[in-house]
């Protein structure tokens, strides 16, 4: 593994999946591989679950770890190239990076789409000149269009929990009062549709369709009703608009996720990635349900990122 | 102990001041403890002593930390049990604490009063909250109500510094410009009126009455002289009225500690949590006296800390 | 070493540039130096590489760090000895810096100048405050006059390049649109005046000469090009006027630095300190060109946090 930017990067998924659930048995066993190793992790808007089982898991490998705000801790960065930097941008994110780099022997990243500029965000420039300038392995800690560390999380979280040879996973849309990237839903289609033991469907209102190299063939269900029937695991999450970029073409409270569409599952899990709004995007009934898988898999982020880490500095 | 949010949790408070001075005398000497472990911080307001010096406890340990500034590093918390959340909040405090618990070992919180709502703050809605949905020990970093962390940190400063069998210790009102919280004053006098080698005496203006439920038929005297005679340690602190519910009733100068005030002690140590406005609490040459604790205290900060998690993490 | 703000506090330069050779070259060799040892860092404004290179350098040395951004972490500073803090002060520097002393066994401060009022600024009031109320061992990580870590880590780049016995070393001034400090350029010179295999010139328009206690004597050329003949580094940093105060006194395009200057020198390196703006300060051909030091520069800021680190804790 040389980044981890997405499903392709991690290469044999089964080995991967395996050695997380290795470490996960044995999380302080692989202290060598971390000593006297220190991770970076930038991060260009918010987070909690992503800083927070970084730190951990460097932790557990026995590293150290700094944590950059980019922008409130230290200066606003240019991205453009050949800039004529004589406005408000102090220092060109090439330097940035490259001295980042130098600080740490694994970085971690967080940028985020602009949900305006379609071709930007998913021809992923920022993130991309970020693994161009680092001269050190690069960890997506969720880009414009991918959030890998999350989907590895979930697919630990699937493993460890099911009760049949195959399953039945479906990743429904669900409403939302503001417009959200498609990294999540995008990286779980781009994992999901891989996985020889799944069975994967996706449903969402018409418009929503996913980008298809994402979604690489993945059956599309449009009766939300229908995609849930028999289905051993929902993962329920927002994301705007694909086609129509960046909108909020439905908020139909039809598409929450309630103990009634919970009912036509065969007593399946529920999954979302948090942070989530209650009874908007799912009911509290069904997020404290002893189904509810979400701080199962918010805790498995730190064995995501742990395996990660452990391929990247062995 | 399970968790540590008041003098109750402390247990027998007389083990745990004398394991306070025994790690103090040899601070890295508890490593095994803290191996492989880490300490998770939350601060929903500014911290200075606490935020440093349980770092520096969880690392004498030989734990690591991570600190969260809740709002500024991660999502708007929603509070309110069945929320609807469509308007600012970004994820629930029930889902936020039960993922911090999952990265972390022990969690230390500091959330804050409203001053507003009395019942709100008494009933330490926002901090019981947290410990309920937290699936770690919690530690009080200071919560509505109370300040458990400094009160044990004041106990090992009289401790370690008295050169009687009994002393004197008052806890006096001085003025101040902004209408502060009685956590400090409620929780000093909720460790020392316990204290069977201290005579503790409360001095206030009429109307800084404190509750009761902390002070345990304390002796409150109205005369700021009359409490000082012969006091061995003057422990000066404004707060904002508890009866009329945070408000200021007085900021009358003469309550500022002086010179003048300590002539009248058994040359009395001073002492103060800090910040402490200078000249308007407490005067520049008490506070740069030699019998001034005010940095002593803050030090053993980082021994009130490190005793705790050496409790709930042994 | 007691404390670390400038050329004079090294010493004997030879012995300290040799330990930062040694320490690079073996750089987790003394971590019995920095075991149990806290580094605490303290941040009035924006940092990137001091930061990050300030908490690998603990690391590296098997110490702990903190990272405190003043205001925004903590409270508001007062700096006014014998203030009646009734105004938007919190605490005074006094108390946070021996408080802050009590949780790290050495203490890095950022402070910056008003580069309004020069008697403040070049009498460094607020640093000198600092390392008199501090109880252990400061380091400048930039002052108001001087960034002593970042002129020890260009000198420790300029020996570990050099390709002759003696070299020529000029500091230029490039135009910048921001009214900037002097400290790079001070502390540049105060430092490469003093290298006896050095042979130091500084360019910069008139006006911008600095203040003749950290030049020393050294050589002003005024004219650029002349400066450039046959000069083995050319080390560019924008100032504004010392003379005229915290005056932007000249925007000249023609002093940005450009292959056609480097083009004068012989074969010469390129340094800046950075954050740099692209192609208004240098051009992006010399920045991105093969001799240009910049990244290795920075990464040095390591090793010579290190070293002082290492002299301090030893």
């Amino acid at each position: 593994m040389k980044n981890f930017t997405s499903f392709a990067d991690a290469g044999d998924y089964k080995a991967l999946l395996a050695k997380a659930l290795e470490i996960k048995a044995n999380p302080y066993g692989y202290q060598q591989i971390g000593k006297n190793k220190t991770v970076g992790l930038i991060f260009f808007n918010p987070s909690l679950r992503t800083r927070l089982s970084s730190l951990k898991a460097a932790y557990n490998l026995g590293a150290q770890a700094w944590v950059l705000n980019a922008g409130a801790d230290s200066w606003t960065l240019e991205t453009a190239d050949g800039a004529v930097m004589n406005g408000g941008t102090q220092e060109h994110i090439k330097d940035a990076i490259a001295v980042m780099s130098e600080y740490c022997d694994v970085l971690g990243v967080r940028t985020f789409p602009t949900l305006k500029d379609k071709a930007e965000d998913y021809g992923e420039v920022l993130f991309n000149k970020i693994v161009r300038y680092a001269t050190v392995p690069v960890i997506s800690l969720e880009s414009a269009t991918l959030h890998p560390l999350q989907s590895f999380a979930d697919l630990i979280t699937v493993a460890e929990t099911k009760q049949k040879e195959r399953v039945k996973v479906v990743l429904t849309w669900a409403p939302h009062v503001r417009a959200l990237p498609q990294c999540v839903p995008n990286s779980f289609a781009d994992w999901f549709s891989e996985v020889d033991w799944v069975d994967f469907v996706i449903t969402h209102p018409e418009g929503y369709e996913l980008d298809p190299k994402f979604t690489k063939g993945a059956r599309i269900e449009y009766d939300q009703r229908k995609a849930f029937e028999g289905a051993d695991y929902i993962y329920a999450k927002n994301w705007s608009s694909y086609r129509d970029y960046g909108q909020i073409l439905s908020t139909d409270p039809a598409w929450m996720v309630s103990e009634a569409h919970m009912a036509l599952t065969d007593n399946g899990k529920f999954m979302h990635c948090l942070p989530v709004r209650r009874n908007v995007v799912v009911t509290d009934a069904v997020l404290d349900s002893p189904n509810s898988l979400i701080v199962r898999e918010a805790g498995n982020r730190t064995f995501s990122m742990q395996t990660v880490l452990h391929e990247l500095l062995k």
